[in-house]
């Protein structure tokens, strides 16, 4: 049967567009500068991956999409909330992103600082609302609102951006790296692929072989993001390529040079595919993402 | 039955920091840095009214005390990022905080803003884990944290920081510092009462009998704050009095003077206390809280 991983992607986009702008639906109790803050990072264009990650999981462990929305809602505004932060003066110090100004270059750092903070709080709102889900799934919530939190906190998500802080200007090794990568992006991309299947009561070898195609394909992706600030475009990529090098940034090409992180993208996304054998053809869409994510060029 | 307010609070306060101690007790899995400057902020001699307003609640409705300390350190979690986050330099640049050097002055900004961060991942986290509950009470779980999101955010805590940051040099009229008030500090000290119930399943002239008390003893609370940044002596407050008047903050006595915000005050306090009539001598702990949030000289 024919796939074409574009119109999966462009499809699904839509679909996550349209349940993010049901979460900024109504914002009548939330002051208008913070809304128009949250709205301008999270409605920046970006590429829905975390969300279409978690769509496509649903698929693969049969949750219906509906009962997977709130979940792909949550990781994106977790995602754009982390952007936020990392950008601002304290930390990466960026004035782009996504081609557009960074948040606290629109709305003033006080009020970056402040939409960071209630994304975050709006993600664990709008993925604990029990109402938003099937009586079947709702006693799963716990575990998943846990693993969410966990993942993106200090023992994922915001330890490795402290790695990545601390680590500046230090040499680069491999150790290092895949540990700040694993942590910084690597524990929300797997959680893309988990929560679905916590939420759906999948079994232990499926949620396993998801667990394992997560952490693969995350590092995979993150990797590819490295070898494109070394090798690609500015303007493809809207922001400054070459910009990690600069800041002296933990990254694999420093590491172990570029032909070798190639070679790792290959290997780690052969794994991720190898994983997904036990799911047949609902596993197909969750395959063509893994290619996707290391051959994309922006 | 003598019931002592100090001796009270005393004790539930070594019960919290014991329960608090157990959150940070591992850390193996946390960038050490991080670490330090989240405890630093926690450990930092708060009063612990959050937590102890819960513990308090929870006699009240008759939730068991252990049911009801993952609530109270999220609470305490919420509210030590939030002032961690007030502090920083964009924000209220305060240099102190309890009459210690504040966060970022200790670890810089960059680790205070991810400090902030990763204690308000670590209070869902905590709040979430079905495992700290017996069964009877994990179906609950998800409206109490959906409250906690959500008081904690864009409607509650983080609206109101946003209303109070937008409105310094503005006129101070009742009406926008009560909007201030309710959202910054009011809805969190509401959920303080409201979630104990929520998880114990309390009845519903219960839980809105202590939804009325939460709000009236909070503004009460916040009010006597204001009197006493205007009145109060520099030391006992572990910060600057008179600092609120110097930033022209939106505050009580500066809407509608000293006098008529002492006796709104006092007009609360009763209100809270007639709130509690239901509750028999389960609510004495709530009782007299409500009046020592009143009286209280720092």
């Amino acid at each position: 049967m024919p796939f074409n991983i574009e119109t999966y992607r462009k499809q699904k986009r839509i679909v996550v567009d349209k349940a993010l702008q049901q979460v900024f639906r109504s914002g009548s109790n939330c002051p208008k500068t913070l809304w128009d803050s949250m709205k301008y990072s999270v409605f920046a264009g970006g590429k829905r991956l975390r969300p279409i990650l978690c769509l496509a999981s649903a698929e693969a462990v049969g949750l219906p999409q509906k009962e997977s929305l709130r979940i792909a809602c949550a990781l994106e505004l977790i995602h754009t909330y982390s952007l936020i932060h990392d950008d601002l003066p304290a930390l990466d110090n960026d004035d782009y992103r996504r081609g557009r100004k960074t948040n606290h270059k629109v709305f003033g750092e006080a009020m970056a600082i402040l939409a960071g903070d209630g994304l975050q709080t709006l993600a664990f709102e709008w993925v604990s609302n029990p109402v938003g889900y099937g009586p079947r799934y709702r006693k799963n919530l716990p575990p998943v609102v846990n693993e969410l939190a966990r993942h993106a906190g200090y023992p994922g998500m915001v330890g490795g951006q402290v790695d990545d802080v601390l680590a500046e200007r230090q040499k680069p090794t491999l150790a290092k790296v895949f540990s700040i990568h694993q942590r910084k992006t690597g524990a929300l991309l797997a959680s893309s692929v988990r929560l679905p299947a916590l939420l759906a009561g999948a079994s232990r070898p499926k949620l396993d072989a998801l667990t394992d195609y997560g952490w693969a394909a995350g590092l995979a992706f993150q990797i590819v993001d490295d070898i494109l600030n070394e090798t690609g475009d500015s303007k493809a990529l809207g922001k400054k390529a070459g910009s990690d090098r600069e800041r002296c940034k933990m990254t694999y090409p420093a590491a172990i040079g570029l032909e070798k992180s190639k070679a790792e993208v290959e290997r780690l996304t052969r794994e991720a595919l190898r994983c997904l054998r036990p799911f047949g053809p609902q596993g197909r869409p969750l395959i063509e993402l893994a290619l996707y994510m290391a051959r994309r060029t922006n």
